[in-house]
């Protein structure tokens, strides 16, 4: 656990020089998480170490599980160990407060999953969608176009794993002046908005309201559903949106800001936040 | 189905211009597509519609549930429709051969998956491998390294969907002699690779031998395991490997380059098969 990079050995060619050499690279660690509630597996991620405990609480929040922090009593490492008897630090248990059930009834797969595999139970986008209870729409929040331009390199300055790497995506919440409340890096870029809503909700409630949700990935579908459970009121993407995260923006009044690399980015939904 | 991008309307600003300017995007379009075997559930994922008989076959071939297409009778789009009555193509109905049983038993799991998760059920990395039945590291495959560093840009070539929405992710299969054999787009990665192993499929049997697995984005674990239980004894990444799939590649003798920009590349396990 926190070990999050490990050196690997690698030859490096060269066809325009014909030079061919052997030497050691960074790579960013990708382990497999399981999260346990009461006892319970309740999903399996591949991760990089660190975080666990953000990870595993955010997921939980912004899946609709839970609803807030103070549901969970105890979050712990398992004490699983590997062949050579060293602990892997590879499964969280989360115990729940007496009284908390979790908010969606279980659902039984017919197959153990992979990360092939998108949202799974439906095909019919409303079944796949999990509803937010928050009123994200009615979020007064205002954006600076500057403040937005200006939010993907303050996450890039913030992203040491990747300088070492080239391999994990990052997250961070951010206020409306642009200031970065929480950075977290993932090689799954899910995770990475995962840990990021579990490390803010440890220190305060939700909704976030008032705060902007910035990816270094592409905006997909999931990563709105997260925001918008997590009553974030606007998400910042440093990649391409796609159709179905547009249409979800836009139903649930979230401002979609994508392809944003200073000075330019676009707006794809809710554009009535970003003034002056 | 087959409507791969879409237009939306966007705003697009430029703060050191201070031009705000509302103009059509095209986007790439996702939804989910629920694979159903014999009338079963067996997955749901995010995907770009097109190319889903690829995807359904080859899911259930990299994930090691079918080992070959001739097990399938047929493919068929479920006539489930939207809101307005019209068909979404969002199901797909697989028909095995009679006598045919899906090589891994079926697991119940708690949780409707998302693509936050990655692979589930255990936090075993052991587990979470998919065992290959084929001897990749047996293939006499031999790369040069001219052909490995040219990949990416022939596979960059035949993105059209990137070229007009810059979010979707691209994969192909690729001859020893650098000849580009079959590529696949979709806003998922492991979506692209499944595409590309399915169309592989049902031209020729698996192991899918003597070729190399082109990615544009990333190697992960799974995209390693997919090409290995596929017997695709070269991995080629545009992006970074993470520590699992180094490892991976390793111990099922896979060539795993990445990376790959011409006119460089790295590479990360059985550099041996990469001379000249």
């Amino acid at each position: 656990m926190g070990r999050v990079t490990t050196r690997v050995r690698r030859t490096r060619l060269d066809v325009g020089t014909g030079v061919r050499v052997e030497r050691p690279d960074t790579v960013a660690v990708e382990e497999p998480l399981e999260v346990r509630v009461d006892g319970t597996s309740m999903t399996t991620t591949m991760r990089t170490p660190g975080d666990d405990f953000d990870l595993a609480l955010g997921h939980l929040l912004t899946e609709g599980l839970l609803h807030a922090a103070g549901e969970v009593v105890t979050l712990m490492h398992c004490t699983d160990v590997d062949e050579s008897g060293s602990p892997t630090f590879n499964v969280v248990d989360v115990t729940l407060r007496p009284g908390t059930v979790l908010q969606r009834p279980a659902r039984e797969r017919s197959e153990p999953m992979t990360s092939a595999c998108g949202v799974c139970g439906s095909a019919s986008i409303d079944a796949v969608r999990t509803a937010s209870r928050y009123a994200v729409a009615d979020d007064p929040l205002v954006l600076s176009p500057d403040v937005v331009a200006a939010l993907p390199d303050a996450l890039r300055e913030q992203q040491p794993v990747f300088e070492r790497t080239g391999g994990v995506h990052a997250a961070a919440l951010a206020t409306a002046s642009g200031e970065l409340l929480v950075v977290r890096e993932d090689v799954g870029r899910h995770n990475a908005v995962d840990k990021v809503v579990g490390a803010a909700a440890r220190e305060r409630s939700l909704p976030l309201s008032g705060t902007v949700l910035v990816v270094s990935a592409r905006a997909s579908f999931e990563i709105v559903q997260k925001a918008s459970v997590a009553g974030i009121p606007a998400v910042v993407a440093v990649g391409a949106p796609t159709s179905l995260a547009v249409e979800l923006a836009r139903e649930s009044g979230i401002t979609l800001m994508a392809f944003t690399r200073h000075p330019r980015f676009s707006v794809y939904a809710r554009a009535d936040r970003v003034t002056g």
